[in-house]
């Protein structure tokens, strides 16, 4: 059992963020699903809620702790802002919903009323528009825990497959120098540990990827695998983590490799989320390590497009809220 | 029914080649293989298959055509060189007879004696000690064909996903300038004109995939998508091929976008071959395709580590054997 429940962001008011908390609340049981209240919108909630036939009660609460006594029966709404459910047709006020939502959750995680915070889908550029100024919500989130963005580690994790990006939303030119030695040990290392302390995995095993095909072949078909890669995975090992690589990345993920490793660390956004995507599409969880809050998110965007039409997936919802209480408890366990 | 048997190269005999040879005419009845011959190595074949359990009558022969006559009750094999089976521990007269296995076959496919030729995995590294000049099989077989091996385009076939590299080879850091606008235009047609041709669709939907995460976000990472690849596509489209794209790579191999294309066409090697090897890793199918012979292979190496062990699984090389036979029944059926 966790102290606390965790707070969900509503995303986009305009995508599938609404209508998937709906569903998971709807689903707590039988998805064994951890306490949690969703960071305003009550109105919102329950239209988006309709659209996929749910008949969602709605408990307003003033404090994180509240929801823990109504979860039961309602989902749990903190007092705050709403607006107009307008599935579909994103616009400046939905957009500063989400950003006021993404705010008040992340604070409550970081202030300790929350164990973790699942945050929801949001359009970046809509949020541009109304003075975000991240690149993204785990950068967001980085800056509200006083922690420095290249702290915070995306690890996408699935019923197959874990894997980390060690660059993430760059051109694949840049790639390359993007990349260094101390980049790949830093994260290498953050990853190590979040896995021992928030998976309970005692001694996690990390597989490197190459970043050229057949890991360069020796150096003919580049030489980072020698100049990076290789040098900081054996300081890492001589701290007595058990990693290893670079591995030719095509292979890496096939099933019986697999086996071998509890994360793979690769070397840009697509080597990491391309086999994620097609082993665990609907399950995919982005989960930021490194910081001293526990976030996760559904790995897929804001849907405009079937947003209310209740065809959206909820598995990555639902899987993003059971991973959060999961690390939850072994972190916060009592 | 096809005129003519496949030709099979045995591939470096110190590796899986030759034993999964032997287990794919074992099975050639429940797997409904199309008659093929091997080009050399009867003896080796025969202790390849020992290490199987498998009990393997071979019947030399001297023509091609006699292929058709024997299949059925014992593994043909023309006349040619033999070696010692010496499973795991490669070496050059094996690398030799690699060679002269991969040339007679190659060459049966070219004159018209086979039709087609399905080449067993070789280790480049082994066979340029013995002067093999090519960076592999394929630009082997493009020359043997008197073609530029720019023409000769590698796809991966496996039974979720066809994929096509369009650069392969190099560094990561070069793939950015190797990528153009005419190599996307060249390979995309010669991949539209096979699949009508060999695969049996008469309109193939062809999916390009982005070189940059999330497509570029419009120039934001890269601007290879505006500049190279979706005039490229523009082009294609005019001429009556339903191409489309670019987009984000890492949602383009989940499986509800799987159904929306034949093939997908990849910047680089590891865009292709991850999810191929993470969905169809034993059945994986490399053909080449726009040459004016058949050529398939199964799309694994050599795997000297458990060759002799029998526990390599049949799977590519018995898929290489019948879609080899499918294009050619395609392309010569009568």
């Amino acid at each position: 059992m966790t102290a606390a429940p965790l707070a969900v962001s509503l995303g986009d008011p305009a995508g599938v963020g609404p209508e998937l908390i709906a569903e998971a609340w709807a689903r707590r049981d039988a998805q064994a699903l951890p306490p949690f209240f969703v960071a305003g919108g009550p109105g919102l909630l329950t239209a988006a809620a309709q659209t996929r036939g749910i008949s969602l009660p709605v408990a307003q609460i003033f404090h994180p702790a509240e929801a823990l006594d109504c979860f039961d029966r309602a989902l749990p709404v903190l007092a705050g802002a709403d607006g107009e459910y307008t599935p579909g047709a994103p616009d400046r006020d939905g957009a500063r919903l989400a950003l006021a939502s993404l705010g008040e959750a992340t604070r409550l995680a970081v202030e300790g009323g929350a164990d973790g915070v699942v945050t929801g889908p949001i359009a970046k550029a809509r949020l541009a528009e109304v003075g975000f100024t991240y690149p993204g919500q785990t950068e967001f989130v980085a800056d509200a825990c006083g922690m420095h963005e290249g702290d915070a580690v995306m690890m996408l994790a699935g019923p197959h497959l874990r894997t980390v990006p060690l660059t993430v939303h760059i051109a694949l030119e840049q790639v390359p120098t993007a990349l260094s030695e101390a980049l790949v040990e830093r994260k290498g290392r953050i990853v190590a540990m979040a896995l021992m302390r928030d998976f309970g995995i005692p001694a996690p095993r990390i597989a490197v990827a190459a970043l050229n095909p057949h890991a360069g072949e020796e150096g003919r078909m580049g030489d980072e695998e020698a100049r990076l890669i290789a040098p900081a995975i054996e300081r890492l090992r001589a701290e007595g983590i058990a990693i290893d690589g670079p591995f030719p990345a095509d292979g890496l993920f096939a099933p019986r490799q697999r086996e071998n490793f509890d994360v793979a660390l690769c070397m840009y956004h697509d080597q990491a989320l391309i086999p994620l995507k097609a082993l665990d599409f609907d399950q995919g969880v982005n989960v930021t390590l490194g910081l001293p809050i526990i976030r996760t998110s559904p790995d897929h965007g804001t849907a405009f497009g079937i947003a209310g039409r209740g065809t959206a997936d909820a598995g990555a919802m639902i899987a993003a809220i059971r991973l959060a209480g999961e690390c939850a408890e072994r972190r916060y366990g009592i």
